[in-house]
């Protein structure tokens, strides 16, 4: 793998892929839940097909062009879990007619718009706000609740279905447990709302689920559906909340040593915010843009924790290591950067290499 | 050019760009320096062309694939100030036969091996730390620079030809006559280099510049050539430090507001990380990530002061607001994000739309 590497390249370990897939597969299974993974992270109808044939039929995206990609692709049951753009009413129109298609509302003007340009039915899911503060209907907010409900229920185009959220709370999560306790807590918030709207006729559906919780959890409780994505690939962020080890980060950016500075032990790389994004965290106080693990012939090795990315600027990265490691570098040598953030990391790129050299196709965000 | 906006779109401000490359030229001109804009900003053979209809022959680019673009769009003396990176020998032999190649070296290693590979010959720049931390060859560390620019004089293939910085610790500037002070002491720095290689027998030029310096400076000095690049389109940055007028600002991201909260005025914009990048920049203690402005017929309006950036996700944009720009604004209607960072919010586009609606090619970093 390492004499291909000319630039920073995206690698993709299809075997760390595969056992992220099968594992929340299987969690999904074991908890009595409904899988419908979020696309936004990996973006690619390559490693899409690895999700269809371990039974995967339904799928989320974060965008309307995403999800005509993904339909495109064949996938027939497509989530949009983003709060309707009815700017991009002919986009939308033009899916309704193709897929069995899901979109999240949060404003009764929202509603009405959709269910007047639209020509064929869609699902609608309610977005709530259980506590991230995002976006989405307050759960408390009975009124509003209450409006939008009927609202969509009385549109011709919209079938109520369900209650959507992301708790990406969990994220500012210091341990397992803490993100156990926002899990459980999200769940009996929508079960709240869920209730308040029986009471009013409505049956619906839940549907919850960041990979933080999807990962540790193992009580789903009264959850109809989950929708981790990140799972895919993982990273340092998850990695830190506890939510994967290492060895399971499965995408990273290949970097070649470009210069050599002994006084600090700065390794300078050919990886910036281009190649990783500006995505961050800060480990004991210091603010780091990635890890460094050292190519093998069979993938990457074990991250070096004595070097941290520290600086990034659009083409440079600044390392810090150890004596050690920096000793054992020469310029022309290539790292493996495991990504703070895969999602962002690999929105970057249009399409990813395999450790045997395979290229896997990936869509683009932006035109 | 409000109707035209369907999803996040890349505008661009053709007369503000002009503008901006007009002054710089003025500036480079008066100032009695040769100028070298950097390409990395823009990145676009057709935003190109305005430079060259203006007089520039000569540019920079932050790597072998962006130089490799700039000259099959006719582009013959390119300069790429990052560091020799010599897992691209091929594609940097083929530039080297191709255009007036420079390229940038610090260490005798990589002179060596450069010379070893290539086919035609090139010019070198050595890089110097002339204060920012990142890279480069200590101004001070007399040995190195002595080895390093007798190693390239004595390789056949390379013609030693000048010292390089990026005084990139402008950015870090409090205020405009700090700017001056680094651009200064980085000119007397690199004279003390020059001023002892010369005495060495080599005979070297100077190349500085960073947008900051180059937009505020006036007394240029012993520099032979300026190399700035972001200043086609400025910032949130640039304004800050001083370097530019709002006005001058000439890209944005336009964005669909897709939900509004009263509780908080709190808005959501169709706008995240993967469309503006999470570049961010500190306002009184807050973390920001843009400035809005409203769409006009002519291009966009003032900066909403009152209204800010203060949260990214993958594709959401949470903007405070206040209150009577929250009334204003509904669901359905698009704001202009100014950026924190044009390079990286550029960076994510694969082309430009002008304000007539006109398409302007960019090239892809990354594949």
């Amino acid at each position: 793998m390492v004499t291909l590497i000319e630039k920073p390249t995206l690698l993709l370990d299809k075997t760390k892929t595969v056992r992220n897939i099968e594992r929340m597969v299987a969690r999904a299974a074991a908890g009595g839940v409904s899988f419908r993974p979020h696309f936004k992270t990996h973006q690619s109808a390559d490693i899409g097909e690895w999700f269809r044939d371990r039974g995967v039929t339904k799928i989320t995206a974060s965008s309307v062009d995403m999800a005509a990609y993904f339909a495109a692709a064949g996938w027939q049951d497509i989530l949009v879990a983003f709060p309707v753009n009815v700017r991009q009413s002919k986009a939308i129109n033009k899916l309704a007619h193709e897929v069995e298609l899901h979109l999240v509302v949060e404003a009764v003007g929202t509603a009405v718009t959709l269910n007047n340009f639209l020509g064929a039915d869609v699902h609608v899911w309610l977005k709530v706000d259980a506590g991230s503060g995002r976006t989405g209907i307050h759960w408390q907010d009975e009124e509003l609740l209450a409006d939008v409900a009927h609202t969509v229920a009385d549109a011709p185009r919209l079938k109520l279905t369900g209650l959507l959220t992301h708790a990406g709370h969990t994220y500012r999560a210091t341990s397992p447990e803490q993100i156990v306790a926002v899990y459980d807590e999200t769940a009996v918030r929508l079960n709240h709302a869920r209730d308040l709207l029986h009471a009013e006729g409505h049956n619906l559906l839940v549907s919850v689920g960041d990979t933080p919780a999807c990962s540790i959890v193992d009580d789903f409780g009264r959850v109809d559906e989950i929708r981790p994505g990140n799972f895919v690939f993982y990273d340092l962020v998850q990695q830190r909340l506890g939510a994967c080890l290492p060895d399971d980060i499965a995408v990273g950016v290949a970097c070649p040593v470009v210069a050599k500075h002994e006084a600090d032990h700065r390794i300078i790389l050919y990886g910036g915010a281009v190649h990783l994004s500006r995505d961050s965290m800060v480990v004991n106080g210091e603010t780091i843009y990635g890890r460094v693990a050292r190519l093998t012939k069979e993938g990457w090795g074990q991250m070096l924790y004595g070097s941290k990315l520290v600086s990034l600027s659009q083409e440079h990265g600044i390392l810090k290591t150890d004596p050690a490691t920096f000793e054992s570098l020469d310029v022309g040598d290539v790292l493996l950067v495991l990504p703070v953030h895969s999602c962002l990391t690999v929105d970057l790129y249009g399409r990813y290499t395999t450790l045997s050299g395979e290229v896997i196709s990936k869509m683009r965000t932006n035109e």
